[in-house]
């Protein structure tokens, strides 16, 4: 019968449409004997799965819970099959994108901070002080400037895989004028190569990071990239961490040049009394944007419609890595 | 010449479409003697516009530059012809209302709390506790709940006019579940009356409350009306403060059996030290939803489309009060 181990975690109400004719097995995260299955499902968290891999024994196919499964061959090395959750985790993320933007540009951090003071009518007007030397734009209005609106904002795209375009959907009320860029150029829709990024950038008044991190993609926003934003710009990371130079993005944020909405960092998790914690016009989650209470039920759904095909010998679905 | 009178703190910049043949008139926040005008362009402060009327003469028609004009009649009387501008001020706050619930479901206040304590990851946990105490959830997640989702949830809409259609616009890629109410029932598309929001209340996960202030809607959401929406619902109000029991919110937001989103309060402002300002799972925003750099052009646009009926006989849109 086959072994399938996972995240003993896992409560056993999610697990109840797996298939009679695999044996489960829970892994606890402190295990310390060896175990025989053939099928692993690692948790989410990589520190986890490298603590549990050593004691692993006969393991043959990896079937992650997540869609960036970049941390897992330098864990199992090339001889196992290594398949994804692609569409199985894509609304949360994509939500979070549409949330952290529209939160910066309703200045909800702001507005929180003044809340907490409880004086938050005294303090209205330095939302006006605010938009003025973030935009660089000093024009009177009246009355004064108490948001920003997202509808109709000049937006690149970094990133079209599964997740990006999810949030290109999610940001169709919103009329955004909708730039695309990718690892690989497209026709249809038209995304545009990593090479355009430095052309396309001083254009884009929000840019969005949604893309995996490989070789190509590590440190694709640095000092340079971030002095093409325009003034007020804001970035936002759902990616990975060290798809960002975070010495530049903080001298950026620092110098009051650029807004940032991360839910990642480098180093991750960010320590304690990091610099980065106390930038100003920065919103920041802790790898959050991800596992909602539908996380769970999604991810082990897509992996088990895997299961099942591995057990009737027909080709695997979302193959990041095929063992050798 | 016809004589229109304006707050003089809008800026010339934003006036220079309005036709030669008017006279534009500034009237100062402290203007101190008579001025006669013909048409009267009241700033958007109700007590701005207090102070301001005893001073002016000859006004025949008010051309608002909000949509929510019923503090109007009661400050010019029944002589004056009153349009609104409805249309131009829409999108603000149905973005606000829109990033109003995606940040309460990311948790954005608490993630902000803890980036402010310099330590998130170590508090990353406490969002789970959350998600079981308010939503009364206790299964056993993994990972651990860290955000909601929009989608998919059931949302109830009260108040189906200009803003409440474009907040139905915006909610279309989160595919919720959506229940209309307004005053009146209409078929097409569906609209239920105030007199079935006892029944609709149990299933709303989402409430939001996107209508006039009238003698039928002050007070439409009090004690009962809380005690219906389920565990954890969110109440959202973009529209005017008395339309929701404040002493009857505060509790149940206390008790912890909902959450709330207010970009309007009653009193308003609301006062220092007020017991609103500290009540959990809330987020307070001052009457900020709608004042985007957008508004001013956008409202003096419309006006003017008035304006030039006006001046050429025609007659006048979104008339909400005719002279008597």
């Amino acid at each position: 019968m086959l072994r399938v181990g996972y995240p003993a975690a896992i409560a056993a109400e999610f697990l109840r449409d797996f298939p009679l004719e695999v044996e489960l097995i829970p892994l606890p995260d402190d295990l310390d004997h060896e175990v025989e299955i053939d099928v692993w499902l690692p948790g989410v968290f990589p520190a986890e799965a490298r603590r549990l891999w050593p004691h692993l024994r006969g393991v043959r196919l990896v079937l992650a819970l997540v869609a960036g499964t970049e941390w897992i061959p330098p864990i199992t090395g090339p001889g196992v099959t290594i398949c994804n959750t692609r569409g199985a985790g894509n609304i949360a993320p994509a939500e979070w994108v549409i949330s952290a933007i529209l939160a910066t540009l309703k200045y909800f951090p702001f507005y929180l901070d003044v809340q907490r003071s409880g004086q938050q009518w005294a303090h209205r007007a330095e939302a006006n002080d605010h938009y003025a030397r973030i935009t660089g734009d000093a024009r009177s209005f009246y009355p004064s400037v108490t948001v920003e609106e997202l509808t109709g904002k000049r937006v690149l795209l970094v990133g079209h895989g599964a997740i990006g375009q999810e949030i290109e959907r999610m940001l169709t009320p919103f009329h955004v004028e909708l730039t695309r860029v990718a690892r690989t150029a497209r026709a249809t829709p038209l995304v545009h190569a990593f090479g355009e990024l430095d052309s396309l950038l001083p254009q884009a008044e929000i840019v969005i990071l949604i893309l995996p991190l490989t070789a190509e993609s590590r440190g694709l926003i640095g000092r340079r990239q971030l002095a093409l934003m325009p003034q007020g710009a804001l970035l936002v990371n759902a990616a990975r961490g060290a798809i960002v130079e975070t010495d530049a993005l903080m001298d950026a944020l620092n110098s009051g040049r650029i807004r940032a909405a991360l839910d990642v960092t480098d180093p991750e998790p960010l320590p304690e009394g990091h610099p980065l914690w106390s930038c100003p016009n920065l919103l920041l989650t802790p790898h959050a944007a991800g596992t909602c209470p539908q996380f769970t039920p999604r991810a082990l759904a897509v992996a088990l419609h895997n299961l099942r095909r591995y057990l009737a010998g027909k080709p695997l679905k979302n193959v990041m890595q095929t063992a050798i």
